[in-house]
């Protein structure tokens, strides 16, 4: 996606049973569920400031937005073309987004500048050494050009003491997850997302509170889809899952 | 426990279904599932060599033995009074066990002069901050003497290369072992334990290959008890955990 996109380019799709509008590229990185899963995971409370880093078209943010009103929302992204759409997004759903461009390992001084309450994050997902996809934009957000470890320091740096960390991340990362964080936060809580019972899970929600001592927990994961098979042109997702892809109900961790 | 404990001190106690017999002190640690799903998780082959750290009266070794015949048996062992009583417990199994009395930080020469298929692993549970129990065996078996990572340490030097760790712990201790394999094992796959369906896992169980790349995978995690809570005087096992734990079926990783 280059920044003159014409419209004809974009899609426009609903989350959260359509009180979420997300124009989106047709080609490149799309969001599906993982940004609705992370925004339902996030304890923010009305009034609490909340950086969304690598924010992309601004799915997560704006589906935080949905479900809790009075939050003071940021977002990072390296992509102009997809900053530009988190802009267009951020007006078509009337919620209000500080959105600033630049690099979670370089981020710019406004935003040192500040101080958060939440970091959230759906990194790119795949390591260096896998290959580039041919369209340019999935490209850079399904590479890792910052390693995971700058995004977490960047989170970190950014959230006040005792300030929450929340992140979805392929499950396959989470011991480099855990290396990252090392002991600058704790009270970590991992959750594990498995397609269907019995499955191994395919990617973790993990929280972690800046400066805390607290134990580890890993939680029972959340299934996503019900049955043990998919069943073609039916949506099958459990009751838990719907509820909060659909009807907008927080994740607990 | 004292090396001159009488047999009154002690009880038989009898696991999967009856094959295994241990002889245990009836005040210090104990052996109750934690071993048994252990040895169930090993994917050890008839001629293989297992080293079990830590091995106390010898409950995950002696499982071992009685699902896979024909393997080559060590136990290492920090306090003598369980070391002996691994020794009666392998004659009364009638299986053959080189015993080594020692501490993980300090392998002893002979054990160091040997390399294994497979090194298990049920390290205490407790980190140093615990206070000590009032029972010198309890509080020596639950505390944390050595870290968990010359535990680690010690059974990644005496596997062979591509030789299998397994270990159970509490899973707040995940986060440590991770960072202890750090990259000189991979293939991790970590399976959780749970007490019942949608809580967190208390324990988990892992198992790494030496020298491996191969990724991290979070399996499903494994249910011991059927229902929400437990109902007196019933054993409400799932059918996956009392095959597991009575009929000596093989867990999955």
């Amino acid at each position: 996606m280059s920044l003159a996109a014409p419209d004809a380019a974009l899609t426009e799709d609903h989350f959260l049973g359509g009180r979420v509008r997300l124009l989106q590229p047709k080609a490149g990185y799309r969001a599906a569920t993982d940004p609705v899963l992370l925004a339902a995971a996030v304890p923010a409370e009305p009034g609490e400031r909340v950086l969304d880093l690598g924010c992309g078209a601004g799915a997560a943010t704006l589906c935080l937005a949905a479900r809790v009103p009075g939050l003071v929302l940021a977002g990072l992204e390296l992509q102009p073309a997809y900053l530009a759409l988190a802009a267009r997004n951020a007006a078509l759903n009337g919620v209000a987004v500080a959105l600033h461009e630049g690099d979670v390992a370089a981020p710019p001084a406004a935003l040192r500048a500040q101080s958060f309450d939440h970091a959230i994050m759906n990194p790119p997902f795949h390591a260096p050494a896998d290959l580039a996809s041919p369209v340019e934009g999935r490209d850079i957000a399904h590479r890792i050009r910052t390693d995971l470890a700058a995004w977490i320091g960047c989170a970190l740096a950014r959230l006040r003491p005792r300030g929450r960390l929340t992140l979805i991340q392929r499950a396959e990362r989470l011991p480099e997850i855990l290396a990252a964080i090392g002991d600058r936060a704790g009270g970590i809580v991992v959750r594990p997302l498995a397609a269907r019972v019995g499955r191994d899970a395919k990617r973790v929600l993990l929280t972690a509170r800046k400066g805390s001592r607290g134990p580890f927990r890993l939680a029972a994961p959340l299934i996503l889809h019900a049955g043990t098979a998919h069943l073609a042109d039916r949506e099958d997702f459990t009751a838990e899952a719907r509820a909060i892809l659909r009807d907008a109900a927080p994740l607990a961790l």
